[in-house]
């Protein structure tokens, strides 16, 4: 999945269909993943709420219509777990992937159950505890973010600190919506570094707290985005301010890593085994 | 994936391991889906960062040890994408669901190219387009919450409209992170109502305007839960509100759902399929 170069093509793109009779979101997730191991450019359509047979009939229909537009088989991602419903797509043109019927016959024959083959229970789940967790810590999140609130930081599960700019406010985010826990972030600034202590706030939580760092080009290009040709922005104040966190942290026994060359997923992975939230087993 | 009840649980819980060479986060996504199937308690354990062949074989003794303490054969589900690494998980004593290769392999013969093999293509993509928009648009979704700024709307991808605690700022920070998608969110309030007009900064973004509804009860013990007792959370004021925004949403043409009873992703996927914002295909 390269952005499309000529010589890299051999011929035009392949379409790819997830269909799902709920959002869609795993089939795409994981039909991602294995559509990265290879340097091609793939055409990718979306097709949730696939839980009639009408719909299914309708979606066989798309998947027949690109075999005939493209003039190669389509690739179809499914997660569809009626029967009835997934016999239609596989009777489609696509090359069918499915991911259900895939890996729940041999956990039958593990588990000793059968499966329920209920509809939507992945992300229909609204009224369980796990996603009211979410949106309590999505609320959470945004009220602790950038040092706004010193209130209830108790409650928080880890609270990021690192200067402006470094990638806090969306590691908070994506740690609260994927995880359901409660991020605070609290920026280091200069008076913290000319106190050389860490913000008053924080001293009595430092078990939960990680800190992200970044290089200082990378932070001033961020920043100049931002406020061009600023004081804030330029290369040396960012250097200052760089080296004093990455000091502060280590002196008062901070865990942190480089947020510069990693994704929000890879920062909140790293984050989740290092601070252990009770929640959850790393 | 029920919580625990005495009589759904004929033996111990089984324990689960997602193991990737990245984050892991595909291999639990898929993982959540099939388990989800199955009226079971699974005891849930990630080990991410899977990329040597040491690393492999603590994941290994860690599978081992989990049989030798449940008396039952652990659930694997794996991204490996080297197959040294995988071929070490698989000689565990666990029940292992190669997710990669599992698809790799029909894909490879469909495609007619090799997959590259490489580790953390999924995740690792700071560098990449689809990431500095995803990075992007949490900004602009955090920057454009709640009506706090008219600037750039013509910026947006998604504007979301509905009264105050309908779900409107968790889905635009969704949008956001997950699909890169532009959300700012405007509240209506009693002004609009009395005015009987949509906030003027709206007008002329009409086609990319959707509303977001909700029951007044489930309002009410929202909004109760933030201000008890408050004439903004008592009921008759909740059943004006709703009632005056599903009036205005209606004489605008503008589309709707109620939220009470979906989840943020749903929500989502609907909002996608209804706007089609240029970038995706759906």
């Amino acid at each position: 999945m390269t952005p499309e170069t000529p010589s890299a093509l051999p011929s035009a793109a392949r379409t790819v269909f997830f269909v799902s009779d709920g959002t869609g979101i795993t089939a795409e997730t994981f039909g991602h993943s294995v559509l990265t191991q290879f340097e091609l450019r793939f055409r990718q359509i979306r097709l949730p709420f696939i839980d009639t047979l009408d719909k299914a009939h309708d979606a066989a229909r798309k998947i027949n219509e690109a075999f005939a537009r493209d003039g190669q088989r389509p690739i179809i991602f499914s997660t569809l777990v009626k029967t009835d419903l997934s016999s239609v797509i596989r009777k489609s043109s696509g090359l069918h992937m499915d991911l259900i019927q895939t890996f729940v016959a041999p956990l039958e024959q593990e588990l000793g159950v059968k499966s329920t083959h209920t509809i939507g229970r992945s992300h229909n789940i609204v009224d369980s505890e796990e996603y009211k967790n979410r949106i309590e810590a999505i609320n959470y999140s945004l009220a602790h973010d950038d040092g706004q609130s010193h209130k209830n930081l108790s409650s928080a599960d880890v609270i990021l600190v690192g200067v402006s700019r470094s990638g806090k406010t969306p590691t908070s985010l994506y740690l609260a919506m994927q995880y359901g826990i409660k991020a605070a972030n609290y920026p280091l600034i200069p008076d913290d570094f000319e106190r050389e202590k860490l913000p008053s706030a924080l001293n009595e939580f430092k078990a939960k707290i990680f800190g992200l760092s970044i290089t200082p080009e990378r932070l001033s290009e961020i920043r100049n985005e931002r406020r061009a040709g600023s004081k804030y922005a330029a290369i040396e104040n960012c250097r200052y301010e760089v080296n004093e966190a990455e000091k502060m942290m280590k002196r008062e026994g901070i865990r942190w890593l480089s947020s510069t060359t990693k994704s929000i997923e890879e920062i909140s992975t790293t984050i989740l085994q290092e601070i252990k939230p009770n929640r959850r087993e790393y």
